[in-house]
């Protein structure tokens, strides 16, 4: 339709598409108070504040039909939503889930999605409220937009750390990325012969980090009971590398990130050595582990050193000190985000 | 994955596929006021009440590429979202808008997209506030959530209906549909010879209504202004005949709609004509034209007499009389609903 030059989505990157898109947009009602740019906007109607976002997953990118079972999909679209409001510091209320299938998906097939929606809903206390079903030429697509309630000052963006705060991670990082491997090794040998057998057993906790990943809302539960608010939080959909830089970039700070503090599961690290990687790099770079990063007020250290569920990994430092990762040897690496990974956007 | 009888979509229908996927939701919080079954679901937080609905849009389906210029597209992709919030009487505040696209499209072709989106959100007056722009394998796919708000009582849900009350429908119908038809006559003209000229002159009205549907938002506020509120209303994305025995079903009630009443716009007949098709087909069955669809207290009458927008186009009766098309020659046809169209849901 153009005869200008065209662009690739590659050449802009996920984050540069998604900037360009959206830079021009002016709020023009009073009920919006944080739109697009957070891991969900923040509206205010009435006394109340709503928190609002949403995430497409599509077959062949987001999920392989091949190992992903979809009742699983179904949880997991829902949790990955979840996981963004628990990302503001809210308690997730509702959500509307839609679904595209071609003609080759059966209303029993459509039915086990739903259970894993379902379960979900159930698991994380949200209601079901709307959505659609409808046709699609080829493949499965699920749209889920998930909304939640956080009373007013307590919500945490992107953009409150300071130079000197705690950077902070719930539980470990890297197995969701590592179950993936596994997954896609036991597939291929799957495709080769399909009457060996598949080597998945002792590695149940990395496979459920894949499969069935949880958004962490009993974290949030956690800082009310502490008495801590965050100042700032991200959930990790891309990776710690990613997930620190948009901290630092939207708070104008730096950070420096200890190697050997980042949190690892053994069967992470088992996995990582079995096929010949470094356990570090699935954490970096990996994704899709869905835990909470935040920072802290060192005054707040006191407050959360006792939670077994929270690990120190770094401190931010002033912007023009960079972001970067401290090496077991003493060495910095500038930290660097993956490209356009599965294209997980605002 | 199932050994069990598999069930083809087709063969329950896209309503009973959203009754049999939705049924044993029960409600968890209270802020949930009304979940999944009418045109949005209407939640309250503190002393406000918000509508949210959800709309996904699929290429191939829903639109084709080959005459459906990207940005008419985007615009198209809100307008739907924003007609389900008019139809519970409500004013659209916010939206999310996610794309799949394949590596197909360019930067600049999902730009064009994101200015349909944008204009429409000028238009209707809505923010921008949050989305995922991501890859697909084939094909394009748009998930718009839009959220909006409605004094408490003021909200109109599909369900009140009473006999009596008088059914009425703003603007006039079929259009979109006849405009569907040219633009696919003239997609095949193409195909067959590029260089012969496409006859799309005359035809302004009904193309606009296929490509740029507007919302009745116009409508929400003329209700407002009249101080009437509607027993009953749902949005005409599907077709005259089954929104409807929406209403019928949803508020338990009959009703007879007069063949010579539907409103129906010049150009819609003459290409009916040309189609050697009957208008009112389009009207009934054709869908798309985002028109409302409500019911009145008969004591509401003279508040809408001089409305040159809306039409009365029949009134509602008992149940057990059953829904009705009363024809020009007076004989009674019992309303019936299309199947599976694009599968709009609920």
């Amino acid at each position: 339709m153009h005869k200008e030059k065209q662009t690739s989505i590659s050449e802009l990157g996920e984050f540069g598409l998604i900037e360009r898109l959206t830079k021009d947009i002016k709020i023009k009602n009073n009920s919006t108070k944080k739109g697009v740019g957070d891991d969900a906007a923040v509206l205010e109607f009435g006394n109340k504040q709503v928190v609002v976002s949403t995430d497409l997953l599509t077959e062949g990118i987001h999920f392989n039909l091949m190992y992903v079972p979809l009742k699983h999909l179904g949880y997991k679209a829902v949790a990955v939503n979840v996981s963004d409001i628990c990302a503001m510091n809210a308690v997730p209320t509702q959500i509307t889930a839609s679904i595209a299938v071609s003609s080759k998906f059966s209303v029993e097939a459509i039915e086990e999605i739903y259970r894993g929606i379902h379960l979900a809903c159930e698991n994380y206390g949200v209601d079901l409220v709307g959505g659609d079903t409808t046709s699609s030429l080829t493949g499965l697509t699920i749209c889920v937009t998930v909304l939640g309630e956080v009373e007013k000052r307590s919500e945490v963006y992107r953009s409150g750390a300071k130079p000197n705060d705690l950077l902070c991670v719930s539980g470990d990082l890297g197995g969701a990325y590592m179950g993936l491997q596994l997954l896609e090794r036991e597939n291929e040998v799957f495709k080769v012969n399909p009457n060996l057998q598949l080597k998945l057993s002792g590695y149940d906790y990395i496979l459920q980090r894949q499969l069935k990943p949880e958004a962490r809302v009993d974290m949030v539960a956690a800082f009310g009971k502490m008495g801590v608010k965050p100042t700032s939080m991200i959930d990790i959909s891309d990776g710690l590398s990613s997930e620190i830089l948009h901290l630092c970039k939207n708070s104008g700070v730096g950070c420096n990130l200890f190697e050997e503090k980042v949190p690892l599961d053994l069967q992470t690290k088992q996995m990582a050595e079995e096929l010949n990687m470094n356990p570090l790099v699935a954490a970096l770079n990996g994704g899709e582990d869905y835990e909470l990063l935040f920072t802290i007020a060192q005054t707040d250290y006191d407050k959360i050193k006792n939670d077994p569920d929270i690990t120190i990994i770094g401190h931010m430092i002033e912007a023009t000190e960079g972001a970067n990762l401290v090496t077991t040897g003493g060495s910095k690496i500038p930290l660097v985000a993956q490209g356009w990974n599965h294209g997980k956007g605002g």
